[in-house]
């Protein structure tokens, strides 16, 4: 056996994997077993790949406690595509759409779907520089709005919410992209929740929508407009086999949620993640030398982004933590400063070795 | 070393891929060499992804012998995305974009650009069934249209054009998913051209997009309405990254490239895919017992379709194939018949292992 020299990867997405997970695909990835051709290989159409889909459909259904009113959609284009594809399908002319701006990626979706029709900004905390979510209190609801729309981790600023705002019978949209299956999540309390895969659940080129089967008939009502390939209702009515998914990562995210199931469920997992992240916390708020950029009751459990006393300082810690096999931990260019992504798959030891990484690092630069 | 089963891989796409890019793939699955993480897990902002994608696009540019006032984009949602894409950004309102229909595809592209703007048919050959494809003399263009769109190998009927339409200086916009890279092709008669991957070029989940500089004026034009991810000048501004690409695709898309270079560039490749369609279409025409269901003279070298002469046979011809290890032989749902897809990466050998069964086969039923 050759020894294979792997890195602690703290890249915020595409993200780290399960080693048992690369280590399957790996074996199989000439020949997948009873099919006799690769993953790269297989037709969508083969019952090979229906029953892949169809089993990790069912584990995310499983982990997730979905109700049955709820369809799981396998698309592509990421969460970016989605800031078009949600107005497109769910915001009919004449209806405004409430939208809370928690951050970069916010914005962006505030921005296409601007294009599409009536866009309200229910709350903004913009002028702290993103670092909390709006509170309740602050959230300038519209009475019967299309849908709210929100981002429950951002990925950028390092902040999460805590708890689902109230939106009363408005469906709440959430982009979830960066904390989905981290935690236990209530699907129910949603209208359409989705993710790009390349954090917690898989690899680049992987979108999971989850949409609640009345809302599909708004898509319905726009077929003669929307792009076939943008329509959910189609999407939902063909089990994400319209055209050719992207087969290899849909094959990759069925070993994940296996995977996640193994480790416990939602449950199990976020009871790690919470460790996790309480232990860099605790070494970012030990001395003063390490600084939080986000509000401690808004802190991501996913994304730790933190500052040290200069940015000179700030460019030494990621040379050095680099040549130390500690890679990705420099933020995003946007912001600056250090961002830890420990995601479902970062390992509790990576964690560990960062933090005496940044002790050792203050004892001698401090 | 355990010994890997592997089928023939008759599949219209995804489709079979070179044996030593897979094995490739799967050495440097769980950590590539010199970056200590999985293909899978790689940041796309990191330096090793910007050399694998300027590598992959060096290759195109290199095999398809590209001038330089040409962009090659990187998207996601195959060939049907394209459909809707390619009229979103170069129809513009009070236009009139010219289609051919030569196929089922061609249809499903006519019908996505009706919810966009003005289309003409320019030609059809529906009603031979699409057994050949429009000569020039049929073709009814609108002076100055916005483009004219063709399809240049129809996957479901076996069909291809042998050479390209003269339509003067109206931009010439080719879906060419089953046939890319699987011959020579002279990108500067073309004004844009797309093709999903996973026939000729590499992995299910990632689309190329080949587009002349002047084009993208027209996209710049409609960014006030047109969704971020479906403007190609954004992407082309971008080099591909204006969000997460497929890394995974892309990785082996430029596996790929590379193998097609050591094969002899489009020359190399396109000698070796004649010599397989031509021994597969005597093998068809030899008795009779064998129909070819294209017209001679538009016969796919790509996708081969034929008939048996009862559905009982045929039936029987797709079981016993099937148990022989010749698997995917069975045509499009729509047509019916057989379909036997050779692109690129489809040995040789696998075709002569055809001939033989069919030789069989007519001995022991016809």
């Amino acid at each position: 056996m050759p020894i294979v020299h792997r890195v602690l990867n703290f890249s915020a997405g595409p993200a780290v994997m399960p080693m048992s997970v690369l280590e399957e695909i790996q074996r199989n990835l000439v020949s997948l077993p009873g099919v006799g051709m690769s993953i790269l290989e297989v037709s969508h159409r083969s019952e090979a790949f229906e029953s892949i889909l169809a089993q990790a459909e069912a584990d995310i259904r499983t982990l997730a406690n979905m109700p049955s009113n709820y369809k799981v959609l396998f698309l592509q284009g990421g969460a970016s595509m989605q800031f078009s594809m949600v107005p497109m399908n769910l915001l009919a002319p004449g209806a405004t759409a409430d939208y809370i701006d928690s951050g970069s990626w916010a914005e962006k979706a505030i921005k296409e779907a601007k294009k599409v029709g009536t866009v309200d900004v229910a709350a903004t905390t913009k002028g702290e520089n993103y670092s909390r979510v709006p509170r309740q209190n602050e959230l300038k609801l519209t009475p019967g709005a299309a849908y709210v729309h929100m981002t429950s981790n951002n990925t950028i600023e390092g902040t999460q919410w805590k708890e689902l705002p109230e939106v009363g019978d408005v469906p709440l949209v959430s982009d979830t992209s960066s904390e989905m299956f981290s935690r236990p999540i209530d699907i129910s309390r949603h209208g359409l929740i989705y993710a790009g895969a390349q954090k917690n659940m898989g690899p680049a080129g992987l979108t999971i929508v989850i949409i609640r089967d009345d809302l599909l008939q708004r898509s319905v009502e726009r077929a003669a407009t929307l792009p076939t390939m943008l329509n959910y209702a189609v999407h939902a009515e063909h089990k994400s086999l319209y055209n050719t998914p992207p087969v290899i990562a849909v094959y990759t995210l069925g070993l994940v949620m296996k995977w996640l199931i193994e480790q416990g469920g939602l449950a199990g997992i976020g009871a790690v993640n919470d460790r996790k992240a309480a232990k860099l916390y605790a070494e970012i708020d030990r001395t003063g030398f390490y600084r939080g950029t986000a509000q401690k009751n808004s802190r991501s459990l996913m994304n730790v982004t933190f500052r040290l006393p200069s940015e000179g300082l700030e460019t030494v810690f990621v040379q050095e933590s680099t040549v130390a096999g500690l890679d990705g931990l420099k933020g995003h260019r946007a912001v600056g400063g250090m961002r830890a992504s420990i995601y479902n798959a970062f390992p509790e030891a990576g964690v560990d070795a960062l933090v005496s990484f940044m002790r050792e690092f203050e004892r001698r630069r401090g």
